[in-house]
């Protein structure tokens, strides 16, 4: 029978030999687990062909099927990412900060691993590789919780991670995979709080709010993105469009994707038609503003809902703004904390722009599409937070580490 | 009628001024609450009377009446950790990290304030300023929600600080004060995930496992501290019975002081009655395992409650081990998270407990009650968090702030 607490408790007793890992230990491992998946891609493919016929029997739909598959060049690039995160810098035993004393203790600050890590995910395979990859990199623990849609995959990734790790003498309870679909697993999971030091939940708004509000281990959060393009007066007109357009088209159904454009009045007076046909003519439903919505063939009223949506799909609201106040105060109450983009010409409302918008990723002069782990060089992430506890937007290895206090005297004692 | 409600979406409202202010204008406002408090130490003690009194009438302990009064001395302590504060380095605008991307990109990691952070606690009303002056200091509006034993003495205080908001045009909604005793004031502050950004319950271990147990927006735990005293094979006596009873003895009945000796048995076998008459001679009461109890008069057999206990009292567990690895073993298993000591000669044994120990405060040869954020030069503390997420150990100005990722591009689009 399998024991979810028992998971916990090998994840646990690993942690102690993962945190005091050397580099070496740690990329040469990492390195093997790479080289071990592409040895047994077609092991992985064999066990991943289970779980795409059990979705296509259970009417999944195209999309999540296609997010389910994995085939030679998904499980190259689950092993390049793999290899970029063994050649990232050893996030763990950095001294952060340093000073010493008028007494003469030294006071150090240094990174060390938060222990064990549950990651609880829906159907992607590839966040198993992903994960694990990073918590180890990390020197923590981790346990993989995935959806029951992917079990098979994800066993099958489990074991030839588990290879890697024997191989090179590490307790595999560094990697436990929750290999039974059982949904009360995940319930006695978040209870675990001697075992368990942090949960991230990967998926839905619905998983992300069940595990919020019944876990008793803090849960690092990743809500909707409602992302902002700000095109502001005297903007580059063909930067503008390209950025709203790489933002909204390329992959809509991503959380990075733009889902409202504000745009200054001088530019729509000028450019609207331009930005009409960029919309349109990619089929893009536009809801407008009562002062914009002129400017657009088919577009509905916008209510203060849309602005709150995360489409997901080819659809935007767009709000006409008379200054760059009017855009920063429909920012601070819309936003999501994800990422909001400005494009200017203007390096005064840019800095402004930086400074007054507090969500994780500001961007200027750049697709919000950037707004990811691997496109802002953390080599994969293990997801974004818009909360601002502990760690705030895409997170990499480095996230995965909190810092200790070391203090090294000669017999101080306190007067 | 008073409303949390009201009191937190001011709060959010100042936040926004709170987080933009420049440093010279948080330094100017923060000796302005110092001298204020100085000035009108006479309404705070009279304030404080009114407590003193109540205090009285309800029984309450000396020791609790002591912690909750103020006099000239305490007053002046008071404003001068203040002033401690205001000339600390800016914890917001620091750019932590940059990378300029191949493709041009540049990324930095840039500090900025949580946003609003409510803290709940109980009795020592200088908490208050403290606690004011370390989230103002870090751009944060704060909700204050101290015990009804010191109401009117908070409110005093909260009313100083407001006019040293006021004297710089500051809005004052950014220290907020829950001048009402409702109990269900707290409740209902734990639900405001949309407004505060941060929890941080100071007191008993009910009070923070309520507020861990009922909150929707994240808390900074700090449960109790069971800190150890490791003495290595081969170490100075006179340093080791120094940092023992400066840890047990100076002042038992706070989370710093000692609660476990471990020791060597070789030198337990030399120097047993030196550690014996150091501890019997102060009144300190012994839990002694079976191996090292022969040399104590009237110790107790200690069980593993014993070493799992916080005394918080003159009383500490005492246990023979037989190697450094079981030392270690010992603190792995028994530990809060807070702060454990080695007192050794032994450089890589040194090394190694520093590395393999996991608690937020690791010390070699000195005294655990130097585990607190005025001590280790944070200027003060607002609590130790003995959990690792977000801040870990004593925590000031810095550990009130996050990163964001501020990213500059001149039209990158994502291909």
């Amino acid at each position: 029978m399998f024991s979810i607490n028992q998971l916990a408790e090998q994840a646990k007793k690993a942690s102690l030999q993962v945190a005091n890992l050397s580099d070496l230990e740690k990329r040469t491992t990492l390195n093997d687990m790479a080289i071990f998946l592409r040895y047994n891609r077609q092991s992985i493919i064999t066990e991943n062909k289970k779980d795409l016929n059990a979705a296509e029997e259970n009417g999944l739909s195209p999309a999540m099927i296609d997010r389910l598959m994995l085939n030679d060049e998904r499980i190259e690039d689950m092993a390049s990412a793999i290899e970029q995160i063994a050649n990232q810098d050893d996030p763990v035993g950095k001294i952060k900060s340093t000073k010493i004393l008028d007494n003469g203790l030294i006071v150090n600050k240094v990174s060390i691993p938060l222990g064990v890590i549950a990651m609880i995910y829906e159907s992607r395979p590839n966040v198993t590789a992903d994960a694990a990859a990073l918590c180890f990199k990390a020197g923590n623990s981790i346990i993989l919780k995935g959806g029951k849609e992917a079990i098979h995959s994800n066993i099958a990734i489990g074991k030839i991670l588990h290879q890697a790790l024997s191989n090179n003498k590490i307790d595999t309870g560094a990697i436990g995979i929750v290999s039974d679909t059982d949904r009360k697993h995940m319930a006695e999971l978040l209870t675990l709080n001697e075992l368990v030091d942090l949960i991230i939940p990967r998926g839905g708004e619905g998983l992300i709010k069940y595990v919020s509000e019944n876990s008793r281990i803090p849960v690092i959060q990743h809500f909707k993105g409602v992302c902002h393009l700000y095109i502001d007066e005297g903007a580059d007109i063909e930067k503008s469009i390209d950025i709203l357009v790489n933002g909204k088209v390329q992959r809509p159904g991503v959380c990075n994707a733009l889902e409202t454009l504000l745009v200054h009045e001088s530019i729509l007076a000028q450019y609207a038609e331009q930005i009409a046909v960029a919309l349109e003519s990619r089929a893009v439903k536009i809801h407008a503003c009562d002062n914009s919505i002129t400017h657009f063939n088919d577009a509905t009223l916008a209510t203060d809902e849309d602005y709150d949506r995360e489409y997901l799909a080819l659809e935007i609201a767009v709000r006409q703004v008379d200054s760059f106040d009017a855009a920063i105060q429909h920012i601070q109450q819309f936003s999501s904390n994800h990422t909001e983009v400005i494009v200017t010409n203007n390096k005064s409302n840019a800095d402004e722009f930086v400074k007054r918008i507090s969500s994780s990723v500001v961007m200027v002069n750049a697709s919000s599409r950037f707004s990811d782990g691997g496109q802002l060089g953390l080599g994969a992430e293990i997801g974004i937070s818009t909360s601002k506890l502990h760690a705030y937007g895409p997170m990499g290895a480095e996230s995965l580490t909190t810092e200790k206090f070391v203090v090294l005297g000669d017999g101080q004692i306190r007067s």
